[in-house]
């Protein structure tokens, strides 16, 4: 079979099938003692764990039995062709950090893009049983108590009303970047760092209005690109632009604060 | 009853049906759009909410009854005399900036401290169903599965392997505190932002090195100090001094480390 369009609940009951198989796999060595790889060698400090590899096998056979002729592209094994306008963009651990340091705010993130664009996301974080995706033009969360519910994104006219957060102020290396960074982040209600994909979600769900990153991969924002469109928000490149590439990425709840945030991201 | 000398025991089992009470009073209002107070009036940004205040009353009503002689000392509504040598420091919501921006971080501490020095100590996270508190010389962590287990701090023979973390690079405001952590950041082998308590108590579980932070008050960190002691860990001031006071604190898994680390910071 060529499925040459599928609809966004076909293509999330898969997300589904396939965080519920990645989730206990993961989770085996979650807050274990596990050897930490060293994917960049001896420069800067990279980690891996058998918990990102173990998610990521899972999720590639899944989707090989489920939608063979879909392309993937994985955060730990690279990109598979497919011959359909489909392509899989999956983390099985966002936020390596957070993962081994113990802190329950990594996800594993599984988006689709059709033709270059997200259309499909889903950010699961088995330890603490939630999950939130978007479906079609709603985004639901579902907490512990395996109940769904849709959100939205929280209104935010300005930045000096922003909850703003940042994984690490350390992202921001690249000229210019970490001047924009601290310009946010004197003049936003109030900052705080860590988070990785779970803040994303978080704005989602209208507990933050506005998130900086720079550095980031395709992987790391695909599947929360419709995740934030589809609960009222809004996420680009700190030009403006569409956000699949990765790079420097801003997410807002409310289209004011990200056209008042965009003027200082694009003037670096 | 005038309560001059408790056991640990006693003091914990106080501490359970605190962290069983509060929770619930504090978790109405996580993840809830409620108008966040400014304390400091129009200097600075330091959020207050509904669920600190009403996590602090439930704490001081059952403690009045339990332990009517014993001091207390609570981040929202102060210090409270008692004729006991028993005073309870407590912080209904650790981690608020966390707690605002939805993240399950925070938590809720409950510390004793006989004589000035810390005894006892709690820390409960009621979203995430977790909590872990020190028990004569030994720590228990209590998973959402409601098994507790002891942990162990884990073993860190030289900063060049810690996993560092610090809730946030704005801590550091004296003269050379930046300095001082900056140096520890470039040596460490890896530096996580974010955490609060969460961080200590992940510390103590042996997730976590070394967490260096900056301008803590008291009931910031009593109750983490017998958590940390009786799994193995170490804690004290940038200068090796006892920590009850707060301050700039220092907390290691490992002595070996912590005597590395301090070099770094005593020396500023």
């Amino acid at each position: 079979m060529h499925e040459d369009s599928l609809t966004t609940a076909r293509l999330i009951e898969t997300a589904h099938l396939l965080a519920d198989a990645s989730g206990p796999a993961i989770l085996r060595h979650f807050r274990c003692a596990v050897p930490v790889d060293n994917k960049a060698g001896t420069g800067g400090f990279d980690p891996v764990t058998e918990g990102d590899r173990a998610g990521e096998r899972v999720i590639r056979e899944h989707l090989g039995r489920l939608h063979p002729d879909h392309a993937i592209l994985g955060e730990e094994m690279g990109h598979s062709p497919g011959s359909a306008a489909y392509t899989w963009v999956i983390d099985p651990i966002d936020g390596t950090r957070a993962f081994i340091t113990g802190m329950p705010l990594w996800g594993t993130l599984i988006g689709v893009t059709e033709h270059g664009r997200a259309v499909a996301g889903m950010m699961d974080q088995p330890y603490t049983r939630e999950r939130i995706w978007s479906a079609g033009d709603t985004t639901y969360w579902r907490g512990p108590d395996g109940a769904a519910r849709p959100v939205q994104t929280a209104p935010c006219p300005t930045l000096a009303e922003a909850r703003l957060t940042t994984t690490s102020p350390d992202l921001f290396t690249e000229p210019g970047e970490r001047s924009a960074f601290e310009k946010l982040k004197r003049a936003a209600r109030l900052t705080r760092f860590g988070g990785d994909c779970y803040a994303y979600c978080l704005l989602a769900a209208g507990h933050i209005d506005v998130i900086v990153e720079a550095g980031l991969k395709p992987y790391d924002i695909v599947a929360l690109v419709p995740i934030i469109e589809a609960a009222g928000g809004i996420v680009t490149t700190w030009e403006g632009e569409r956000p699949e590439g990765g790079g420097r990425i801003l997410a807002c709840g409310d289209k004011r604060v990200h056209a008042e945030v965009l003027r200082v991201t694009s003037d670096r």
